[in-house]
């Protein structure tokens, strides 16, 4: 497990080391150098004796122990020489050697023997399998580029080595700094959730790095991950993410309906939902958003845009109204008085265009009128480019010394990183960022705006009856989906209302509760599977004479055990699901019913359980949302039933985890009241959980 | 208007040329010395005799005459300098300078002098207030970068300069190529249109590009850029563009349902989608849109990722997925054969992973395997990136060899564009392109490929009764709504379905029509206003009976004049609407009605005339069109009949470009009849129709 020797070794032996940089245990040992490491360097290779100026051994017998130890050798050779290694004392190993379990099963045996030498030893292993561990500390990485380097700069934690590598390309040229590196390959021991959950036990508010970017590909242990990430944003991180594959398993099997509309991309969307991890789906989205990250918070949705060119201010207003953000109006006599000190011509009405003339000066200006006169105004978006005629040193400074200062955060968009790409260059060297791409900057913001806070994890159990769902669950003998009463039970011992339903063979009774639930109501067949097909159903029955005759008529039906009647309900179809994904636990949707779900895939995902505020942003993040408030002509239903439905739903999850799909379809809704009036729940009880997959 | 003088001058003179490149005079003669223009050039300045080497002279009226004058004076001086130099012969001038109609209205008398000079010398003008012109030929422009240049390459016409210098930053780090950069600033005599219109009329199709890219600001002549758009597309070329400004009018008062769903966005809309051009949004989309364009076109959705990393590989899965294309899995014998080539541990089930030791000869194989023998692949995508440890040069070189002769388009990633720089460089400097990120590639892609082709301009006159539709609206005196039996009789004459009505005061006529009809019927009273307020509708009438005490009662409301009486109609609920937007005529819109527009805002809109194929794609880019076709437990709609109607309307609006909004609102759909229950016309003849706006 991750300990001090890993992070700040003393001493690094480097195993396979190479005067040839074209080879990993040449560049690793090149990249220690060039990255100053400061502590003491061994080199181990069977043929020389000194190694790009650092004393090499002959085997790993030999060199004196170190803190910790980067293996460059044949993967067959690993085993035995952590185990000398651990036998030594070194307390830290980093194996950037492949051909491991991710290639043949001789490799995960070897894999194996290390882990349990490692283990035993109580020491930490980052791969195999991996480009190494980077940090303000030590460049124990065979890979370039290296990143600017800073404290406060992003921890990058990634699966995937080449990915990191591409990663980093794509940051290095917005001038985004680093503080740590980890590709964390096969993670025989440590995984990504290890290392976030390492950041999170040992948080420090005043010296660590609040900015995390995740690039994931399977999502070993969800809830560690959803624990830590949540755990470090309360602290005050930030924290965004790809979890590649969204796409893979559109065509899985599935039996239900929920079945069909979760893919286990809903897990991950819910997942990162309840953590409060800003989802990306590109390198270029990654790094746009950790430059952000690097920016004094947002407070507000409203954004000033000072330039000296007025198209990219234009495209720049587009793309954030499009992404819920505003670029409100300037004007009256401050905005005058702005105007006044500008050249003639220049706009103030935002974007503010102080012309292609505009001087240093008039940027100072017009920042600090946005950032201490207009108060409708929570952010500023400088756009600064050049075509060549003047050198823009003197613009980036006015930009460089505000940003130093000023509260608000001040987005710099310096679009020329060719013409002026000395002077990008420079302003980047000062620790800054570039957003070289006003669009894709709107884009990445309006993703992080619109992520919402990590949920409080808090269990909701007023009203649910959980010593009665467990009796119901284990009087349950057989897998599958259980009969209707059942069904019934458990939703009502969650205080989920559903609508009355009466079985009966005696046609007395079922008058009797007709008459006393109020006409029209819906008849029903008990006993045929495929009631519709059978004429086994029928709706909006008005009168007690009607009934009596469907009722003489379903008896008749072969199969018919007895006939089931309940009052036929109006409202608008809402739908709420569930389904329990492998080592995720519940994913709940929930939507509009009907085509809204099935053909406009308007549904939104939760991970149970859930509380009030995640019920409330899955509903409000619905497309279709303004149905659920009322439109023109057009009553809303009473979201906070809709809501608490889903959490009182999510309740009886977690403590019926045999429920492994279930749909309400539909649920009701009015103004007044959302009742369930059909429901399905299979449950698995039997079977290793496996199969599932 | 544009000649060969201004293309391809023979001889130059800058005026205001400097020996100073810190000024527009100073840098357009640099970057037409550096550009080697081979033709003769001429300075003026005052006080020099010689600048950068050229022979200058002190006036205007002491240089020799030349084909081309560029202007980099104070815009005062202007007028005089034009209208000597044209006396002198001069065909052409790009005016650099600003302060003319952008800033004042002195600047726009200025301006309007310089235009009268060079009309009434039949000469061109580009500008004033722009970046200039560069081309092949000649480097008439005062701004950097000049982007590596090819009469292959890109066109680029832009309406603003700083963007024109922005878009070019964006696309060098690419690798595009442009054969001309138009910067046509105030566009007093040469807008972006005619710039098209010029290519458009003059096309080679042997030596001219075939790609043009344009940002816009404002659309001044739709019909212009309308036709050759399309024309130029018909021909073989590529266009994307960016229309700025795209959120604005979001706030414009509407009067009709129809008006407050068509912004002045829906008309640019539905122009890109007549011309068949590819809208994007930002300047990183446009120049990746362009960089796909310089590749062979993509004859099939389906793709081949071919690289050594796996991360990229999955996320550009995921993107292509999202965007509607294809990663079919590849497997069998032959995938099986491929592999057999490939390192142990290669992966070639799509993505087709050669592993990160995998070599050029691997990249080769799996690109002639894609190429000659797997049958479902349409296009190649390969990822390579380097760690460091070893140069790319060989790798590229097999990309670049088989991009000389594959059929199929080759889609370079290269993400290592730091630690792989002089790589990326060699290869871009072979003439290609790179896409640095997978996912940005992808969504470009998507973009391309849902654009529609160019639409037939064809005008559907069959059952269009257009002597009839000319009568009636002739017949109309006053402006605003017209009354329903106007409606009736226009749709009728354009031979769109209409639900039969009867209005009467005789209770026996009503009762004699609906029995011929057929009951359930629909009553409403004639007169009133607000029909509903007063009771003065009611659906569902299902007896004689019912409708008799209906009729009296209702001729006791006050103002009731009649009854009318219509059937009562089941289906599925459409909508058409059109609104006259200035200059570019009739935008029609099509939906599904109530929620889907209203709250879902699921509309698609096209531009009168419509003709069929452009009928069905609007109808099939409807979000909800799925509803159309029919979905899993509920029929779908005459698809045919409704594109019919939409076909219809739009040649009616052509004969009838008087109505300024009307919708069709509900149309009532079955799988068999698609009818107009509900319509609404606004007239306007008497108004300037400026006033609209």
């Amino acid at each position: 497990m991750i300990n001090q020797q890993l992070l700040r070794p003393e001493s690094i032996i480097v195993v396979g080391a190479s005067n040839n940089i074209h080879k990993p245990g040449g560049a690793i040992l090149r990249n220690l150098l060039n990255g100053h490491y400061a502590g003491q360097l061994y080199a181990v290779n069977p043929k020389e004796t000194e190694v790009q100026g650092v004393k090499a051994y002959p085997t790993v017998q030999d060199v004196p122990t170190a803190d910790l130890a980067a293996l460059a050798i044949p993967a067959a050779a690993c085993p035995d020489a952590v185990e000398t290694l651990a036998e030594k004392g070194v307390k830290a190993f980093i194996i950037l050697s492949a051909g491991f379990g991710e290639e043949t099963h001789e490799g995960a045996l070897l894999e194996d023997r290390i882990r349990q030498a490692v283990d035993a030893h109580d020491a930490a292993l980052i791969g195999p399998n991996c480009i190494g561990l980077l940090n303000t500390w030590h460049h124990s990485v065979f890979s370039q580029p290296i990143p600017p380097l800073h404290p406060q700069g992003v921890d990058l934690i990634s699966s995937s080595g080449a990915t990191a590598v591409f990663i980093l390309e794509s940051a290095v040229s917005k001038g985004l700094q680093f503080n740590s590196v980890w590709s964390v390959g096969n993670a025989a021991q440590i995984g990504v959730e290890d290392v976030l959950a390492y950041m999170d036990e040992h948080f420090d508010p005043e010296q660590d790095s609040h900015i995390k970017l995740l690039y994931i590909e399977s999502i070993a242990d969800p809830d560690r991950l959803l624990l830590h990430a949540s755990s470090l944003i309360r602290k005050g991180c930030r924290i965004a993410a790809i979890k590649a594959g969204s796409s893979e398993s559109g065509s899985r099997a599935a039996s239900s309906h929920t079945g069909a509309i979760a893919s286990s991309d809903s897990a991950v969307e819910a997942l990162f939902r309840k953590a409060g991890i800003v989802r990306c789906f590109s390198r270029e989205e990654l790094t746009t958003v950790g430059c952000v990250f690097t920016l004094p918070e947002l407070r507000g949705r409203n954004f000033a845009i000072v330039t000296h060119a007025g198209g990219p201010g234009v495209m720049l207003t587009d793309a954030l109204s499009k992404g819920g953000l505003n670029v409100p109006k300037l004007e009256g006599p401050l905005a005058d008085e702005l105007k006044a000190q500008l050249y003639p011509g220049a706009a103030v009405g935002n974007p503010i265009d102080i012309l292609a003339t505009g001087t240093p000066e008039h940027l100072r200006l017009c920042l600090e009128y946005c950032e201490e006169r207009f108060d409708n105004i929570d952010a500023m978006m400088a756009i600064f480019g050049t075509p060549g005629l003047v050198q823009m040193f003197e613009m980036y400074n006015v930009l460089h010394e505000r940003m130093q200062t000023c509260r608000k955060p001040i987005f710099p968009i310096l679009p020329s990183v060719n013409t002026a790409g000395a002077e990008v260059a420079d302003f980047l060297a000062k620790g800054h960022v570039n957003f070289a791409d006003e669009v894709t900057l709107a884009t990445a913001l309006s993703r992080i705006v619109n992520a919402p806070r990590p949920a409080a994890n808090e269990i909701e159990l007023f009203g649910v009856d959980v010593p009665r769902i467990r009796r119901i669950i284990d009087s349950i003998q057989d897998d599958g989906y259980i009969p209707p009463y059942q069904v019934q039970a458990l939703l009502r011992s969650a205080g989920i209302p559903v609508v009355e339903e009466f079985v009966s063979i005696k046609k007395d009774e079922i008058l009797a509760f007709a008459r006393r639930t109020g006409f029209p109501v819906v008849a029903k067949v008990v006993g045929p599977v495929h009631k519709s097909d059978v004429g086994g159903v029928v709706l909006n029955i008005k009168t007690e004479q009607h009934l009596r005759l469907e009722f003489d008529r379903m008896m008749q039906i072969p199969g018919a055990t007895a006939v089931m009647v309940q009052p036929m309900l109006k409202g608008t179809e809402l739908f709420i699901g569930a389904k329990y994904e492998e080592k995720f636990g519940h994913v709940v949707l929930c939507g509009l019913g009907g085509i809204f779900v099935e053909v406009l895939k308007d549904v939104s995902s939760g991970l149970a359980p859930l509380g009030y505020e995640e019920a409330y942003s899955m509903i409000r993040s619905l497309r279709a949302y303004k149905i659920i408030q009322g439109t023109r002509g057009q009553r809303g239903v009473n979201e906070d039933k809709f809501a608490e439905i889903i959490v009182r739903l999510s309740t009886l999850l977690r403590f019926a985890t045999e429920i492994k799909e279930m749909d309400i379809n539909p649920l009701l809704a009015t103004e007044k009241h959302v009742i369930a009036v059909d429901a399905r729940i299979r449950i698995e009880k039997n079977r290793d959980s496996d199969e599932e997959n």
